[in-house]
């Protein structure tokens, strides 16, 4: 998805493409440097339905292979015009830590005991949602665009990343286990901070209930009782529709992000479509 | 010593080193991530008398503040003159990769049965003296030196790398204890294939004889009885004056390089000098 944005922020603005592409490459490069550093330290055995690399070789290898892929990364971002150069690498510099500094967050949220949602939403937008505005944004330099448009369009990409995440969260709880490519349940039963937990037990705070830390205490609950007891919990206090109303107000303020480039409606149409298309997703 | 060379580059060619400052303290960042990741791959417990960071946090912090600390690298590193951007990139980024695969040759020498020479020298140009000739490499550049001169103050830089390498080879045999920072006789402790034994092996082979080899495969020999041993053998084979022509040779290639450049030679004085220091050193 990554480098098909960055192919879009370019022809956006009417850009040749065919600069676009090293940089493209780029960012799919630095994603997978992420991917495989996030596998050592979640301990994941697969990735796309394969051996992750520290589980096929060593740890020592995956980390010095995300190491030299992060400079690769930086080798082909760099490919690009060199009036260009610094303004494209300073956002991918401050993409680049805002990731790192989102999956620390994340690593600490998981042991962490109050995490607001205020916290979440801002743990996504790190670790997810600015490399899809930075994507935009890079190609959107790359065509020559105007740099305030290019600004609107990297908020366009953070906000519709926020509100993708929670679709996530909704999805895993309630998505078609025919559809829907993992476990359905598999958040609950790991007990992951999502938006929908979060918001169960402010709800709960708010209405002194426990319910739901008893639960995610009770170490003995087989996984399938949990995931029907925790849904029943988030359909009592309809946390499902507060997240829907918070990716609505993600998705609108997108829309008025990219209301703000100065470009032709139909210029801006292959965006809004897409975007239309993520909201009603069921994969 | 690399931020100290990085101003030297920049002070040789009459550069105002107040622009070297930020690559400066970039290099000695990127030198720093990678003591990080190396002491998780090596299990390392201590780092300059102090806990490593994995040590002391855990694994997966160690390797985000890594990852964080390379792009902070960069970011220190791009803080220059506009017109010197690509250039000081492309040597930080084809420096960075040959550190990192360096590092991969030296794990992969610590269990390979065939390690000549030529592969050692390879390893520790990669791993190590690569870094310090780009160093100074940058500090030129930012001078506004000539390409050509500053090429060959980097390899100036990569050759007295070797030389300074390979005498820590000597040194960890042959150093004064009370001088020598580290345990004397510690390579041989934990069998590292250092130029004095790779030398030595050689000439077992050539002579048919193998007492090296059954040293190192006798699990049960005692610490400093395995130094005496090995050390009588290396003196035998009289490979500390082997491992000195080497060193030599290194040391003239340097010389030749630094002669080439176009400058006055009471200029270079400071480099020579301090070239002529660290053949000399006993710590």
């Amino acid at each position: 998805m990554r480098p098909v944005l960055l192919l879009l922020g370019c022809d956006l603005f009417g850009g040749n493409i065919s600069k676009a592409i090293s940089p493209a490459l780029g960012i799919e490069v630095f994603h997978n440097f992420t991917l495989l550093h996030d596998d050592i330290m979640d301990n994941a055995p697969l990735r796309r339905l394969k051996p992750t690399v520290h589980n096929k070789w060593n740890i020592s290898i995956a980390i010095l292979s995300g190491d030299a892929m992060l400079i690769e990364a930086y080798k082909l971002m760099m490919k690009v015009e060199n009036h260009q150069l610094r303004q494209v690498m300073d956002i991918f510099n401050d993409t680049a830590i805002l990731v790192c500094e989102g999956q620390q967050l994340d690593m600490n949220y998981e042991t962490k005991k109050q995490v607001t949602i205020h916290d979440y939403l801002e743990m996504i937008s790190m670790k997810t949602a600015v490399l899809l505005g930075a994507s935009l944004q890079i190609g959107a330099l790359i065509s020559g665009a105007d740099f305030k448009d290019t600004q609107h369009l990297y908020n366009f990409g953070k906000y519709l990343g926020i509100a993708f995440q929670l679709q996530d969260d909704i999805l895993d709880v309630y998505g078609d286990k025919n559809k829907f490519g993992k476990q359905v349940g598999g958040d609950i039963i790991s007990n992951k901070k999502t938006y929908l937990l979060l918001k169960a037990l402010e709800l709960e705070k708010d209405n002194n209930t426990n319910s739901l830390v008893e639960l995610f205490n009770d170490k003995n609950i087989p996984p399938e009782e949990k995931v029907e007891a925790v849904t029943s919990i988030f359909n009592l206090l309809k946390v499902r529709d507060f997240a829907q109303e918070e990716i609505q107000s993600f998705y609108d303020k997108a829309m008025k992000e990219i209301a703000e480039i100065n470009l032709p409606e139909d210029r801006k149409s292959v965006l809004v479509s897409f975007s239309k298309t993520l909201m009603v997703r069921e994969i």
